[in-house]
């Protein structure tokens, strides 16, 4: 089982720029990630877009969406600002992609911060990909939620069923 | 859906004595990984042991599997030194508990390292362990493996089936 | 000797709040900093303020200058924001503290981020504070400079000889 | 003023081997902290032996005392294990190398696993290094010793007064 990683950005992937002592993108953590991880999977990551959540807009859920549905791979694994990911999880069931498991997942704490919870989610994510059932899913906080019944709690930050 | 998590030791949870330069046990970091990953799950964690890999014998193996078959929980992880962690998969197995998945993890780098593979492979474990049907499992290298089919290759460090 | 470090925040003290996405201030990590480095000088800390280096004023450099003056301690170590650092040196040095060895130093990436700097350059300033002659002094990138030669380059976000 | 780094080893440069599960050497770790401290000073660094305190000798001793008395840099840090750092700085006094100040550190926890004092006593060294007069002293815990006037606490693991 080959399995697809889509990379769209999120905290997951910012980086302190030390000069503006602002955050931004530059190339994914994900690869790093995977290897920390030790992780055997085979795994084909293609980095779709570098954005934060609230960037996400219609036109990117849309590229997400036909990113999704047009790889060979039957498991799907996107990493996602968490602020959006829901919204963006609607999309993809919307688009009912048959025989696909879809599995988002992001963090709240930069991987390159050192006291990040990615390396946790992505170890999760992946796990949950290779034998949920086709479908969309969030994988956060070591939990799976369908699309339709998860929400993300603004006070704790946590996902919650809806 | 409660999980138990049984604590058995391994590279897992080595530390550092700086006075003697050498490896050690002290507390477990499990509760430490749970948190960083943000886990909402209902965990109920039990340090059995504090032993490395080596020392497993078998009236160690037979305390484990008492603990695993006699504790209410369906969905039981356990963090297990990687030399030995098919052996007392198989233990499991032998001991032919019903109904319930079992799930062994563990790390190749000590989680107080900073570099461990131990965040991701306790997200894996963890997710693996709620979505598999009732049997022994091996979850490293961001995969599962059936206790009767897997093997540690030592060459490279890694978990393959067998 | 004792040394007196007077904490005003900038870079080295800030961390990232994983609700907002965004970099604040808490308590500052000069005690976690001195423990790591197994420090065993007599060092007596105060948090002064706790803000960004662009937001430091003349009203609250006089009252680093009045806290660096008035303390019993010869030695004084300040944190401060490296953009305003040179600025608040030239303050102290012209409130002509007789017989003080004062050094500022700071950071370019948070010390809770992992890979700062602010480790280095906390041992860096205690060291030059003990051995220096009375003076005002910035201590970055290993280096010291005199409070009246000094800039930071904004390109390289290192400190030169002005 | 250019500094010469010798590197010998110890705590500060040792590896978790993640196959045997042993601690060893390969590169040292001395130009990531450096880079990792912003610094700028012109360092010119040689790995002189990668070693065990416990296994330095005589004859090791004397190569390192040949290294830095030919070197041309009148400020030399060593890096050396804690356990008989001591002993290397009688021998490099005994050499009565004239006109250089040389300064031994370590570190109590290697620098590859994350908590270590070995950034914050290389910011130390290099800074001592610059403005103690001739001589041979020991760097570490954020103070500085001469040569004659140092020993090793075994029970605390920290650098006093003798």
């Amino acid at each position: 089982m080959r399995i697809r990683i889509l990379v769209t950005g999120g905290t997951f992937d910012k980086e302190y720029d030390e000069l503006s002592g602002t955050l931004f993108f530059r190339d994914t953590h994900v690869p790093e990630v995977l290897s920390r991880g030790r992780c055997m999977l085979d795994v084909q990551m293609d980095t779709v877009m570098m954005i934060d959540s609230l960037e996400m807009d219609d036109e990117r859920r849309a590229t997400i969406v036909a990113r999704a549905r047009d790889c060979e791979e039957r498991a799907v694994v996107i990493t996602h600002g968490t602020d959006t990911m829901v919204h963006t999880a609607h999309a993809l069931a919307d688009a009912r992609i048959a025989g696909k498991t879809i599995v988002l997942t992001g963090a709240m704490v930069p991987y390159a911060f050192g006291s990040s919870d990615g390396l946790f989610n992505l170890g999760s994510a992946v796990s949950f990909v290779q034998v949920l059932p086709p479908g969309v899913y969030v994988a956060m906080n070591g939990q799976h939620f369908t699309w339709d019944a998860v929400r993300k709690n603004r006070e704790s930050g946590c996902f919650e069923t809806a």
